[in-house]
This record gives structure tokens, C-alpha cells and sequence, in this order.
């Protein structure tokens, strides 16, 4: 895949997500990167990203994690397929198809989250991606995100 | 179900849930009631709150969203199997196990997005939430939510 170092979301240009654009200062700001075949992402939730109880991770950031990255992940992979390094024109860009997020135990607060990402199947325009999310190195969630490519006007609609 | 203009999540002490708790001043506070067999929750948001385009919301909101309100229609459902109102003593709680999203269409901004859940099955502990997502009368995502009671203590764990 491509270099280990470079940040998937810092190649994107206009990218105002929430979750991962890197020109949305309110947002998340994720950073991903691959290590051989497989995509990283640490996050340190804030005290106010908690469940019911104060010391327990919110369910939906989990899931916005996972969906932030795979897809990600799936946007690198298709880059990488079309022989062209993340963001080098004629630009890609994916969209959630579908979010699966099974959730094993609760994600302890006040520790870095690391998620780790793999493509499971791809065909032209659609990846299967496999997240885990662990804290504390205990797997606590995991999810399948079906990533699918649209032209990139779809950003401008 | 439960009277209508009962707002289920202002039922709940020690709920700090960013998504739906009364007690997280930085979060969604999200408030869902039941409209006959259905529960009903609107939320509008913020310009922050867009996918990678600014005029389109950000997935990872849309799932955090179901996530809250089909949890909260779940743990209705079980005060309410229990002969109780919301919040009655003694104390329910609900998890999730699992959520799945199906993003059909891009959700646009500037509008208040409408989420419907209804309870499509349950046992004694786990019940399974169909929740809808629409905006300007369109629906734009679906979600299938697996909510799980737990003991109340798991909010103290």
C-alpha cells in the first residue's frame, strides 16, 4: 500500500467533514495510516464524548470513527489501485454505503482508542472494510463498512 | 405506548450520554416521545455538523443520532412491558449491541432531520429498533438497532 507515514486525510483537499476534513477546525480531524496492509487511526475521545456513565465512550463516536476511517482507508485502497498516490488528480472520493457496528464490551475513557482497518473485498467502485476499535489493547467494538464510490462532483452537488 | 408528550429522555437521572443525556451540557441532548405505536425525535444541525461537502450531513452524526433515539425507544418499551413509567423506580437501562445504517441518500443541512424508530421485535432483554432518518419528507437512512438491558449498575461500573 502506500507509505506508512503519509496521513490519508491530509492529501484530501475540501474535505469539510466532521469526522475526518482536516478544513473543519470544530470537527474530529482523524488521521489514518497505513501500516502494511492494514490502516491505523488513534483518537483520545474528550471528558464531554462519554455513554451514560462519565468513564464509558459514547457509542456514536465510536461508530463515527469507524465510519471515518474505513472509508478513508477505502479511498486510499482506491487510489492505490488506480496506480495514484491519495488526492493526486483526477481525484476519488467515497461515501457510506452502510455502517455495521457490533459493540463487545464498554471503550474506557481517558485512553487512546486505536482503530485498525483492512479491505476484506473490493470490486470497482465498492470496498468491504473490517475496523476494530480497542482501548487499552482489548478489541470493544468492531465494524463493516461498505464504502462506495461516486464521482467527485458528488462534493460540489 | 407511554403518553405522547412525555419526552423520554428528560425521564432519566444520571445520563451523560453526549447523544441523549439531559446531563452532557455539550452534547446533542437529542429528546425523543412516542407518537402512538412510533417515537419521534427532530434534530437540526449545526453548520459543524456536515460531511466531506458543507451542505450535506456528516454520516457519522446521522448514526450517532439512530443510535440514541432507538435505544431510548427501546428502553421505553421496557419501562413500559414493566408496568412502569420512563424512569420509575427501580431503574432499566439499555445498551446497544449492535447498529446498522443504510445511507440511501445524501441528508441535507439547514433542515431539522426527522428520525422514526418502532420496536419490530423483543425478549425479556434485547429488542430490535427500526428506525428511519428523513429530511424535507424524504428518507435519507435507515438503521436496524439491537438495544440489550443491562443491570443499572453498569452505569456505575
Amino acid at each position: 500500500m502506500t507509505a506508512g507515514d503519509t496521513i490519508i486525510q491530509d492529501q484530501l483537499d475540501g474535505n469539510h467533514c466532521f469526522g475526518c476534513g482536516k478544513e473543519n477546525p470544530l470537527g474530529h480531524q482523524i488521521k489514518s495510516h497505513w501500516d502494511g496492509e492494514e490502516s491505523i487511526c488513534t483518537f483520545t475521545p474528550k471528558p464531554e464524548h462519554c455513554a451514560g456513565p462519565p468513564d464509558v465512550v459514547y457509542g456514536g463516536l465510536i461508530a463515527s470513527l469507524i465510519d471515518c476511517h474505513s472509508v478513508g482507508t477505502a479511498l486510499a485502497h482506491f487510489y492505490n489501485k488506480a496506480g495514484r498516490g491519495v488526492g493526486e488528480a483526477p481525484p476519488l472520493w467515497c461515501v457510506t454505503g452502510r455502517l455495521t457496528v457490533n459493540y463487545k464490551k464498554p471503550t474506557p475513557m481517558g485512553v487512546p482508542i486505536e482503530l485498525k482497518a483492512h479491505i476484506v473485498e473490493s470490486t470497482d467502485r465498492k470496498a468491504v472494510v473490517s475496523t476494530t476499535v480497542s482501548a487499552n489493547g482489548e478489541v470493544t467494538a468492531e465494524g463493516e463498512t461498505i464504502a462506495v464510490c461516486v464521482p467527485d462532483d458528488w462534493r460540489e452537488a
